[in-house]
């Protein structure tokens, strides 16, 4: 079976057929269109076999979160997902995987109604990227760089399930039966908060999606907008699994590790009613974890607000396996 | 030195700047503006070292090559190339290879006004992913799907010196110093035909690029437009490199081996006026190499007038090396 045979085989009865696509799969390049009022959002993210899923998981959780979390990328910006691709390198077709890969990958399209436009298929280690595209209001994304001293922190969902997730995996932490029922689809098939980030837009001053860490990923915004946090450690939201494990495991699973996929934003004080009333609305899980400052630190409080020294400061793509 | 580092040192200088441009590279996701009555145009294109390039090979022609097959793949649809997103993994962190490669991208993407607006950086087999977006005047994107019968069909340029350069690369041919110069760059960095795809807009009924090899490319327009067509093998343009050596090597270099990047496109008989003005004009090479018949074969005729079997149909990524 040559890849033209593999592609129609496996990617052929795609679950979404946006009427805003004008040429999909087949031709040398893709063509949408973008609404008037709008601008385009696009990201693009590669998982590779061995270093950011294990080569024998579950295809169908690889595929599901290889979407997953370049949907979350976009969910970042405000950006309502529309469009994929997807390039495919794997050492030899192996239909039933692809198929497989296929399932999950399409559960999180038909989700979020976005449709497979392109990609590549080639011969290789085993490797999936995936570029998203989707739509943002005109002068609407929400930037990393627009934090201001004043602005709440905010999380969505729980932190640290996808760390404890992947401690079990390792066999450093023993989990009973129904707490890793309970968290293990936080590491194998993260939601992305699309709907969450559509809710903030013209609410959130600035976002970013959790995927290498709270303080890594809030350092980022930090960065970006010329800013410092204080962060209240007792107020990180987590999962009733997680917090029995606290004192056994510590903080940094929840605030150090990467592969959460929440949302951390920020929310000027006059917006906070809106965000109140919006959350409460739509039953969002939000948690309010600290305010910016002007000082250009993140200034990390324990629970008893002392100051608090984090072991590691989240994920580097290129540190020693 | 991590990923975050790495990305400033190689890639924030580069050399194009759009104002079409709202966000680029360092948020979740870059945002750029499509100008009203145009539609977007989108492919990717991963290349893995050992399988599309050899690993050791001059790192700035790898770049300029992994940028230059996607505008190759735009320009098929006669998509002019604005924005670029780079997936790149590798090892371990080798910054001079980086800022090499960098150097062979950002040559292809200063000549043709294309900005680079994001991507990821990570650890894993050497392998790049490029995304190549474009604009296309709304409903104008060349298909594979629309040569008709009657139509007659045109390449650019030479065909078959990438070939030569890979025979010789493998020790199956000798090429003089001269010879070998006049034909490297054709198989190590291809330009893309950006500049003839747009002139060709509102000429060309079909079109698609010849990475796969001519036999094989014009056979997927044939597919999709259900069609047939007479190919005259004696009408193929070739250099005088590969002439030299046509009775050693045959014909299967020009026609049934990949990384040419010329254009493949039929032309209605009614524009072929407009299409010879053009190309005069601007000093375009092309060639009319056959015509598109009904009947839903490939039909090549060797110099005497003869059917001509083909040895291979191109270039199937799963194939055994």
């Amino acid at each position: 079976m040559n890849e033209f045979e593999l592609i129609r085989t496996c990617f052929a009865s795609q679950p979404v057929s946006r009427p805003d696509v004008r040429v999909g799969i087949g031709d040398d390049a893709a063509v949408f269109r973008v609404p008037g009022g709008m601008e385009t959002a696009i990201t693009s993210d590669v998982l590779v076999a061995g270093v950011h899923f294990f080569a024998d998981a579950d295809p169908v959780s690889i595929g599901h979160k290889s979407l997953a979390v370049n949907l979350s990328d976009l969910a970042a910006m405000g950006a309502e997902p529309a469009w994929f691709l997807l390039d495919l390198t794997m050492p030899s077709v192996d239909v039933p995987w692809v198929q497989r890969f296929a399932e999950g990958a399409f559960g999180v399209a038909r989700r979020f109604n976005v449709q497979l436009i392109g990609g590549d298929m080639s011969r290789g280690p085993l490797a999936i990227g995936i570029t998203a595209i989707g739509l943002v209001p005109e002068g609407g994304a929400i930037l990393r760089s627009d934090a201001r001293p004043g602005d709440q922190i905010y999380v969505t969902g729980d932190l640290g399930d996808a760390a404890l997730s992947l401690m079990q995996h390792r066999g450093e932490l023993k989990l009973s039966v129904a707490e890793s029922a309970a968290i293990t689809d936080r590491l194998a098939r993260p939601m992305p908060r699309v709907d969450e980030s559509l809710a903030l837009r013209g609410i959130a001053s600035s976002a970013i999606d959790l995927s290498d860490g709270l303080l890594a990923d809030l350092g980022h915004v930090l960065e970006a907008s010329a800013v410092g946090a204080r962060l209240e450690l007792a107020r990180v939201p987590l999962s009733s699994v997680y917090r029995a494990r606290l004192a056994e495991i510590g903080w940094e699973g929840a605030i150090a590790n990467g592969d959460d996929y929440e949302l951390c934003f920020t929310v000027p004080p006059e917006r906070i009613p809106d965000l109140e009333r919006m959350a409460a609305e739509r039953r969002f899980v939000i948690t309010r974890i600290g305010e910016i400052t002007e000082d250009r630190e993140l200034d990390v409080r324990d629970p008893a607000g002392k100051p608090y020294r984090p072991r590691a400061l989240g994920h580097d793509h290129f540190a020693p396996a």
